[in-house]
This record gives C-alpha cells, structure tokens and sequence, in this order.
C-alpha cells in the first residue's frame, strides 16, 4: 500500500544536501496535496509561504533554534494558521461554493450562518488553536506527498513563532507562524536515515470499547 | 499520484450504509498507518479509542450534534490526545528508542532531558493543543488510509468534547476527546457523494517570499 510505504520510507532529515535541488513540477505536487486537504467546514484557514529568498532564510536561522534545515534544505515552507475566521471567510467560503457547485449562494446563506454561528461560540484561543489543527492536516499531506516522490522533509516546531511573526508581519496579515517544513534531498552523511523508526506498539496506541 | 487520487476520492460521508462493514484486514492497514504517523519528537501523545459498543454508539450520538455517522458507520473512532506529556512518557519514549535502536538509555539521556526541558516551557494550555495538533497528523493518516483502500469516512469536529470526557472518562486516562473518524461505507442516497470538491486556488493559499 502507498501510503504505509510512504510512512515507512520518510523520515525527519537532519542533514540536506544543498546542491540537490527539487523541480518546481515537484512542488506543484506538494501544493496540489496541502490544496486538496480536508479542513473544517472546509475553509482552509491558512496560508503557505515559500521561502525562496535565501538571505531570509540565513535570518531565520537563528529564530529556529539554528537548525541547519532551514537554509541548507532546497525549500522552506512556512505553514501559517488564520488568528481568525472572520464573517467575511464564510461569505468568500459560500460564494466559492455556490460558484463550484452551482449553487446559487442564497440557497446556501443558512449554512453560511450557521458556519458563522458555530465558530461564534469558540473563544479567541480556541479559534487560533482550531485553526493551527487544520492546517496540521495540510502539513500532513505535505509529508506524504514528499514521501510518494522520494522527497526527503523535515517538519519543525522548533522555532520561535513570536518571532517569525514579528520578522514577517504576518498578524498584520491576520496569519500565525504554525509550523515549517524543510524541503529536499538528504546528505548522504546524515545519519538519521540509517535509525529504525521508533514507534509505539499497536496496544499502546488502540483500545476497544 | 496515489495521494492526490485519494484526496480527490474521497469527501466528508453524510450518510452510511450500515449493512456494509469494514473487514478487519482493512482496519488493521488503518490502525498502522496510524501508528506510523510523524509526531512531535516522535512522542505520539495520543491514544484512539476503536467505539465499537453499540449502545454507547447510540448515547454519544445526542452528544454530537445527532449526527448518523455516530451509529451508522461501520467503525467510529475517537481520537484523544494527551492532556499533558509527563516526564514519565518521555523516559518511556527514550526507553523504546533505546530498545529499538539498540543504543543504551544513557547514551540518550541528555536527549530525553533537552525534550523535557522543552516541554517544561509549553503551559497547561499549551500542551493541550500541542498534543492536540500531533493527533490531526493521525488523523490525517487515517483519512488518506481509509481512501487509498476505497473506504469512506467523516472527521468529525461537530460533538461535545466535555460530555464525552465525562462519559468515557477520559480525564482519568490524562486524555482528551480530540476528533472522530467515522469509517464505512456510503448509502447510495448519499448526494454528498456528488458534489465537485470545492477548494480555493492556489494564489489564495501560496505565496512567495
């Protein structure tokens, strides 16, 4: 099966070789899989930022705890989750929908309100945690997608988003630094591929009830 | 590509035809791409309750929006991350890693004590989410698990996390009712099945910097 061997093939490189870089026909796959990603409600509460700029990246460095990922992978995706889901996010969700299912968007106003009025009972914090778990979902394609092209990646929390988000303005964009993801091909030094993948057993993880 | 053929098959089931079950076999491709699944350190801080009791099926049912995947579902399971990542998980995670790949505890000792420094600056709430984010990429892998083998499911948001706590009792576990996934097969009658997939375009989610 694809995806288990996707699951066992992958794992989080620590070592990139900078000279390999991926084909953007490669990373328009990656993106199709983190477009396609399931959300609530289906509303993509998120944004995507490719770090192309390379001095960007050097200053960035020291914000994410000096990993060498960060400049040395051949791409750098900055998952990004919305602070908020606003009115206006599931009007533009309803006329995108009414638009694609043709649908006319006033025979679809009484789902948009009750979109708005679910997401009125979550409090500013459990919006921004909401959020950050869809787009954890993207994230999670983003790494199969990798995997199925024999992409290596890296996914990385270790960061300090306050930062990130003061560096990038991204609260002026209404967006959160939620989670990067290092993009390339692996040294051929780094000494992680060799690790058997530590996972926890079936019974530790599973109980019927 | 597998992933994009799944992303593209599947959609959130509304209506189950509950004469269909899921074979065990299948359940087992699902529960291991489960417990393949990335996490954080790779602490998989989260447990999943297969629901397979089917009076309890019904009495969740008020307690999530009255929705039929809850009892009409071949499988329901409930994903549950950790309140909090103790000490003691760790040292368990770096047990298992030490079994695994036959390198003695105390040579990972100032690894397990750099995850617990860490994880001693997240907050209560904090944690909470943090486990809670881990747990989507499960769940994601669940959802894509479920689609590469032809079998429909719905993650669903929509129910009372508080009410199924008390229930199941999940606090005295250290856990949290996080997210479900209904798994089976679609009705027929279900026009969910129908609908184009409505995603915004890539310029609304990607950008260059």
């Amino acid at each position: 099966m694809q995806l288990i061997k996707n699951l066992k093939w992958r794992y989080a490189t620590k070592k990139y070789d900078n000279s390999k870089k991926v084909s953007e026909k490669h990373i328009d796959i990656i993106k199709e899989a983190i477009r396609l990603s399931p959300s609530s409600y289906g509303l993509q509460p998120y944004k995507i930022k490719n770090i192309k700029n390379a001095k960007l990246r050097e200053d960035l460095k020291p914000l994410s705890w000096g990993q060498n990922q960060i400049t040395d992978a051949s791409h750098l995706f900055l998952f990004c989750n919305s602070i908020e889901v606003t009115d206006k996010d599931v009007d533009d969700f309803i006329k995108l929908k009414s638009s694609i299912n043709k649908i006319p968007v006033e025979k679809l106003s009484s789902y948009g309100d009750f979109i708005k009025t679910k997401l009125s009972k979550k409090s500013e914090i459990e919006m921004f945690h909401w959020t950050a778990k869809q787009t954890y979902i993207a994230l999670s394609n983003a790494i199969n997608a990798c995997a199925e092209l024999e992409i290596d990646c890296t996914p990385i929390e270790g960061f300090e988003p306050e930062e990130y988000n003061f560096k990038l303005e991204l609260n002026k964009e209404g967006l959160n630094a939620c989670v990067l993801l290092a993009v390339g091909y692996r040294h051929n030094e780094d000494t992680a591929q060799q690790a058997t993948k530590v996972r926890k057993g079936l019974n530790k993880i599973f109980e019927e009830i």
